[in-house]
């Protein structure tokens, strides 16, 4: 399809603009990467390599699912077997294959760890092996950061689900279908598939009013109660097609004054912080505004307020309130906001949803609430 | 709890012998690691830090979650917010905390990045920081590689609850209870939590006929067939309080001549190996023997023939046979084997249970099998 045509054409390129003759792309269980499925559409276990002569060769641990999966993309297949799975062997193949010059300038993951590191600098002394924070993969997941109209497409349409979702799981709440964290994580599990996603983007995270008082509650569900007096946390995503939302929804029974404090306050902030989500605005300022509201009442949120969302559950831009935090709001980037306080008597409050810059402002995709029991 | 105690004493006394002043591990969403659950009873999401002086800090990004889980372990808490969520203010401030002399030797996780490796070097300028692949981590995996008294009691209960499971899922696919790849995998989501587990160890993989032949088919379960003509498989684990197991299914039903053989082929393979498996044992031998057998029918298995299994699904000893594994078996360690053999026109098959080598030869904890329908 050409949507990899045009995303493979970025990257050659930036390599070209860099004099980097190849870039290795490497996903692992211990070193996920979901550039190689943005650029060829195979989900996972692989290496992708791209050369500056403008082209890629996928090396997949499985090639079946490569053949059935990249099959669209203008990539060569190999089999990570061929290389006794070994990425060392795979980029000196690679490498001769696509007949890169020697000495020149061969880029690996920034993730890269640093014994890997001095073990291929060892054993590939024909090239000059690049390892950088600022090199291929940031670049793509810079290009990420901001969806294409098949992307947001794709989106809006996994946001579609999440708000079916969240008004079965209101309504199941209320008539007490859902009694338990386990019933609204397996509603979850078995209504997103129904709809054709491919799963959840994350393992669900139903916290009942005992276990809310925790960012993310260990274990993520367990029997215990769901929905009952005080506050309960419902954080949970689909993927449809790849892409993932994430919301979280706060559920609120016969709170006392303290948790009514956290449930409002925690309102104002989602609606200060949409509110200022525009094209331009740097993300800093927008953590920083909802930072400075919680201090005002003396309290603090002990997360990020929110980041992007794609291919990955986590992806750019950041929204925090971190000092190097450079990330600048653009038309086309979809992010999660998501303001939470957190007590340890008295239970936690978020109120989470996914935004997209569009021309005219923020567009708030998805329907999640505090819900009034 | 005194567990923790011993596993931290292991540590220090390694310490001492390597001459290392303070160890720094690490479990976050891009790096994860067991070893600081296995120290402290943690379950992720924090620094940990060991002085050579022989005291424990941990930094966990949610502090009260810490207060729970680490409750009983020697160990000093702090928050990851008290520096900013930033690693290398962490080491620097825990560090002058612990009072680790200047100049003295800092040993950091051996998967830090590259260019993360040279942002420490670059800041904490007082130390000698040591990054390499046979340090800390890789000691307290091969620690964690022989399990202990407490650890194989609970691998046991686990595995109990898998067979459990694999009797209902055989009860239900023979009486079409199970007829889709979705009613497998929630099946096993709500019955592992029933039996008091955290939950699967990982995402259940049920591939029906049309999917059988990737090795870990995408996505890992959906609404199509499962247990219909052909071959089908069942991979899942479940996670009781921290430790997990993992087993594969084949079910099998109006096989051809050729899926016949994929399964008679996987069933002795799986034969041969257990038998092979004992205390002093190279376990790349028990690999070869299984590549020789598959070779003899011009057969090639794409995965590796086993691996530990414990606080993380996939741990050491590594059964495989590339020439640079060099794991012995020990009294004490428990892993899989899990011969498999895959066709894209006929569907793939899998053997997978979890064998604890005892002073007495190998036992087969799980009841894992190929089911002919």
């Amino acid at each position: 399809m050409e949507q990899y045509s045009a995303r493979l054409a970025k990257v050659w390129d930036w390599m070209t603009e860099e004099s980097i003759s190849l870039v290795m792309l490497e996903d692992t269980e211990s070193r996920r990467d979901q550039n190689i499925r943005w650029l060829t559409g195979h989900p996972g276990d692989a290496l992708l390599f791209l050369s500056q002569n403008r082209k890629a060769v996928l090396t997949a641990w499985d090639i079946n699912l490569a053949k059935q999966y990249a099959g669209n993309a203008p990539v060569v297949l190999t089999a990570y077997n061929d290389f006794e799975r070994q990425a060392c062997k795979a980029i000196s193949a690679v490498a001769k294959m696509l007949e890169i010059p020697l000495g020149s300038k061969i880029e690996i993951p920034s993730v890269t760890p640093y014994p890997l590191f001095l073990d291929y600098v060892g054993k590939l002394t024909d090239y000059d092996i690049i390892c950088r924070d600022k090199g291929a993969g940031a670049q793509l997941r810079k290009f990420r950061a901001v969806k294409d109209e098949l992307e947001t497409a794709i989106t809006r349409k996994a946001a579609g689900i999440t708000n079916e979702l969240i008004e079965l799981l209101e309504k199941n709440v209320r008539n007490e279908k859902i009694k338990t964290e386990a019933d609204a994580a397996l509603l979850i599990e078995v209504e997103a598939r129904k709809r054709g996603c491919e799963g959840t983007s994350f393992e669900t995270l139903a916290a009942g009013p005992g276990r809310s008082f925790a960012i993310h509650a260990f274990p993520n569900w367990t029997y215990s109660g769901f929905g009952g007096d005080g506050l309960s946390i419902l954080d949970f995503g689909v993927k449809l097609d790849g892409y993932s939302t994430d919301v979280t929804l706060t559920f609120a029974r016969n709170l006392n004054s303290k948790q009514e404090k956290l449930v409002s306050l925690t309102e104002k902030a989602a609606k200060l912080a949409i509110s200022m989500a525009h094209n331009g605005t740097p993300a800093k300022n927008i953590a920083s505004a909802v930072d400075a509201l919680f201090s005002k009442s003396k309290k603090q949120m002990p997360h990020g307020l929110g980041h992007g969302i794609g291919l990955q559950e986590h992806e750019y831009p950041l929204i925090t309130s971190r000092s190097n935090n450079e990330w600048v709001l653009e038309t086309g980037m979809i992010f999660t906001i998501e303001p939470g306080l957190y007590d340890p008597l008295i239970g936690g409050c978020r109120l989470e949803n996914d935004i997209l810059i569009t021309e005219t402002g923020p567009e708030i995709l998805t329907a999640s609430r505090i819900v009034h029991l």
